[in-house]
């Protein structure tokens, strides 16, 4: 069961990198796309940077409805999120095709996938490199997390069909301010 | 030993979110930060984003110098990746009170690190989002892997002194589009 969770907290959840499934709505029928290109870029409001190509669906839903949810999936769903990568919304309903439930966000229109272990309701902040990079900042308007999962199995795509699966965690005395230092 | 590495393969190295150290020069006094707010944003030439605090040593650097080197350590570093992120440039040399190597790079003025498997050079192509965002694009010139390490255990920061240590690797038909789709 998800819950609300702290947006100052958020850079927790993306800053290891994981692939995400970014889904969005475009005349009524929800898409989903696997991601990795995404990074933080502040931590409240939680600001977060991505590439969204301008060959994939999804675009033109970024770039007209300007919401989105990031939604991120443990290696359980690593199959899922290929076979999403290797169709295409236009062609076909992922949700119905690969078993995956929406279920309806607060914020935005777009919805939640209820298997993934967190998804984050976004809403598109700045357009400024869209035209030359594909570039969009998002803002994390509401974050949910299954917290009864403690150590989520994120899945890290290396490209060339290979994924890393996150292993131990290691405690180590770090800087509050993650984004690097100093 | 570190070679050339392909331009076209090195999102295969930065996009499953690893820690990095970037290296910068200013004042002929090299230095190092680890970051981990970055993302690919195209494949080739390989374009790299990130958000550099102006708070920190290395930003000044960064954006009159326009080069740095980006540095993947491994999991045996991540006591000196702290170190490094809980000390400023302007007070110590990194490079002596950690025990870090500096190895010429072709391109750029900044250092590799030679205990790091992977090091890119790298020039910054935009800093149109620097003022708002303190975020820089950067085109990798030139990488350099040390090939005969086939699995290294890149470390991802979660915060709060957690940091999540590369697991097993999955291989899955992906597609070859890997920042997403579609």
């Amino acid at each position: 069961m998800k819950k609300a969770f702290p947006l100052s907290e958020v850079y927790r959840l993306l800053e290891p990198g994981p692939v995400v499934l970014l889904t969005t709505t475009r005349a009524e029928r929800p898409n989903v796309m696997p991601m990795s290109w995404h990074l933080m870029m502040e931590f409240t409001p939680p600001l977060v940077g991505c590439v969204v190509s301008n060959r994939n669906y999804s675009f033109a839903s970024l770039k007209t409805d300007r919401e989105c949810v990031i939604n991120i999936p443990t290696v359980d769903l690593a199959k899922t999120v290929v076979a999403c990568g290797n169709t295409s919304g236009r062609l076909v309903d992922k949700f119905k095709a690969f078993g995956l439930t929406p279920l309806a966000a607060t914020s935005v229109k777009a919805p939640l996938i209820a298997e993934c272990y967190a998804s984050l309701e976004c809403k598109v902040r700045d357009m400024n490199l869209v035209a030359k990079y594909n570039f969009f900042v998002l803002e994390v308007v509401q974050a949910w997390v299954d917290v009864s999962r403690k150590r989520p199995r994120t899945i890290h795509h290396q490209g060339e069909g290979e994924f890393m699966v996150a292993g131990r965690t290691l405690h180590l005395p770090s800087p509050k301010t993650s984004r690097g230092g100093k």
